[in-house]
């Protein structure tokens, strides 16, 4: 199967340093992928140029002479960067050139140029943005995770079409089951929003849905899919990498305390290493913007190659399952007989 | 200091027989405490009589038939158990006998009884559950934590107001630095909600308001509180847990997989058990129901015995620094010329 990724090679905080050597990872591992690099010519080839030469004619650099920032108000990038890189890139999903794109860059940009550009499926009001989080037995998706900061409860019912679709269509899960993020899992508790949101889905013959899920739940794994405003899947993304590093400064500082502590971690490095790739979230990079005419991943901003590679992975799995007609044929479903 | 306190002794998921050694553990270690333990009297009296005699003498059993279910409503527990064992040491604080209540038991009925009995203070719509967080450098007051899940901005103003007072009565902290949870720091991020409270803190000459802060601020530190609405507090604090419960989970099948892996457990053991200790949730039990004409302290339903006596001791803290006076002064301050 022959496809094509546009990335915006200038996006994130490291930029095309990073984002080359990832791209040329994924072409050593994917024989039938193409690729469209967006960004600055001269740079990019000079790094290209790094690579191995066979791998370089499936590699196209399309000059964009502008980046937006990462502090760029969207609306600004929107209506005066028309020359981005992530605007370029973008564009080849667009134009049919490519089927689907990857960026670090700015979240709020990527989403409103990604709107603007793609539009929305018919029957989404708007996209949201769903990751794979690990857990202790297997993954789960959740979404939104900010996108919107305001989420009526139909579109809490869309989002849990969307992310059922992607859960079906990525991990082969027949029917995912689908839980909604609340303060309790009785019927009483939580928000006018979460209790409307919960009568849509029990109305649903096509979804699993299994009730309010709490907190906790995120990282049990026995949830598939956990659906959520995007102002609260935020605020639970950013806590969760600060627990991870607390725990982590913490486990440095008691390993270097001592002696002992230093000797005891020399001896304990294979297993800490494992423990590590176990829990690093770079291996779970790659949010996916849900609800678009078109496959758009969004890339942590931090993101090195490991991480940037593993969004290029993600990428590719949702353009071999074709993700968006999935879920339009989803939604046809669910909103035709709801 | 001559104080009293009463404990819900039948709360929490373990009951009287983790909370009466928590109580003698406090009776020990501060000469000036009496106790009112509330419970069934001949289960009390049975686990006192295994404590050391001198210490029997500050603490009295005040028979209270009833229990309060964890999965109890509140409104049920509010108008039915007028006998149980969380009503009749709440009643303690209302009568004046005791300067603060313990309970492990249900937090909605705790919630409910307390608002029923004590009321607010002059100034609070609804009182917020408040606990500190470990961070990076030094803890975090986090606030609400769930007794409300939909606050209008002039909450979330309280909110701030009633953590700056227990910040500054119970850490000293003349100014503590105050910020408001959002999706991110720019000013033209988040919901109506928080933009609104973000102006009403702004305008504030009486507290140190610093901005908007991301979910991550929470582990750092580098706040002294974090005000947010409770049902993102809640879930937040939830899916904390369940971040750290995935790390351990992981740790431990690392550590046990191989011979290799259990040696290096083994030689590891001191160290871990510090970073163990570093990062136990059970020493930072005991959040504050604040805005109460009284102190009501909730521990977590699972406390055991160490974590229970935490929650005692966050009581003691804020009986002997007059927690509620404070907050009302603090109030009048920021009331009379916001």
């Amino acid at each position: 199967m022959a496809y094509t990724l546009a990335l915006d090679a200038m996006g994130g905080d490291h930029g095309p340093r990073e984002i080359i050597p990832a791209a040329f990872r994924a072409l050593e591992r994917h024989e039938g992928l193409q690729l469209l690099l967006a960004g600055r010519e001269d740079a990019l080839k000079a790094l290209c140029a790094r690579e191995p030469a066979a791998l370089r004619a499936r590699a196209r650099v399309l000059h964009a002479p502008e980046v937006v920032e990462m502090g760029e108000a969207p609306s600004s990038a929107l209506r005066r960067k028309k020359q981005s890189s992530m605007r370029v890139a973008l564009n080849q999903v667009k134009e049919g050139r490519a089927q689907a794109c990857v960026s670090a860059g700015n979240t709020g940009a990527l989403m409103a140029i990604s709107r603007y550009l793609l539009k929305t499926l018919p029957g989404i009001d708007r996209p949201a943005i769903c990751s794979a989080m690990p857990g202790i037995e297997g993954h789960t998706y959740i979404l939104d995770l900010g996108a919107n900061v305001d989420s009526a409860p139909e579109q809490l019912f869309q989002f849990a079409v969307m992310g059922s679709a992607l859960s079906n269509a990525v991990e082969g899960i027949a029917a995912p089951k689908v839980g909604l993020l609340n303060v309790g899992a009785e019927e009483n508790k939580g928000n006018d929003r979460v209790k409307k949101a919960a009568s849509l889905l029990s109305g649903s013959r096509h979804l699993h849905y299994i009730g309010f899920v709490e907190g906790n739940d995120i990282y049990s794994g026995r949830v598939d899919v956990i659906i959520c405003d995007g102002f609260v899947g935020n605020i639970v993304l950013k806590a969760s990498e600060g627990v991870a590093e607390f725990i982590t400064h913490h486990a440095r500082a008691e390993f270097g305390k001592t002696l002992y502590g230093k000797l005891a971690a020399a001896i304990s490095m294979p297993v800490l290493k494992s423990l590590q790739k176990q829990t690093d979230p770079r291996r779970h990079n790659g949010a996916s913007l849900l609800g678009l005419r078109g496959i758009v991943i969004k890339s942590h901003g931090s993101a090195d190659r490991l991480s940037f590679a593993h969004a290029i992975e993600e990428a590719i799995r949702e353009v071999k399952q074709n993700v968006p007609e999935r879920i339009t044929a989803h939604l046809a479903r669910h909103l035709g007989k709801r």
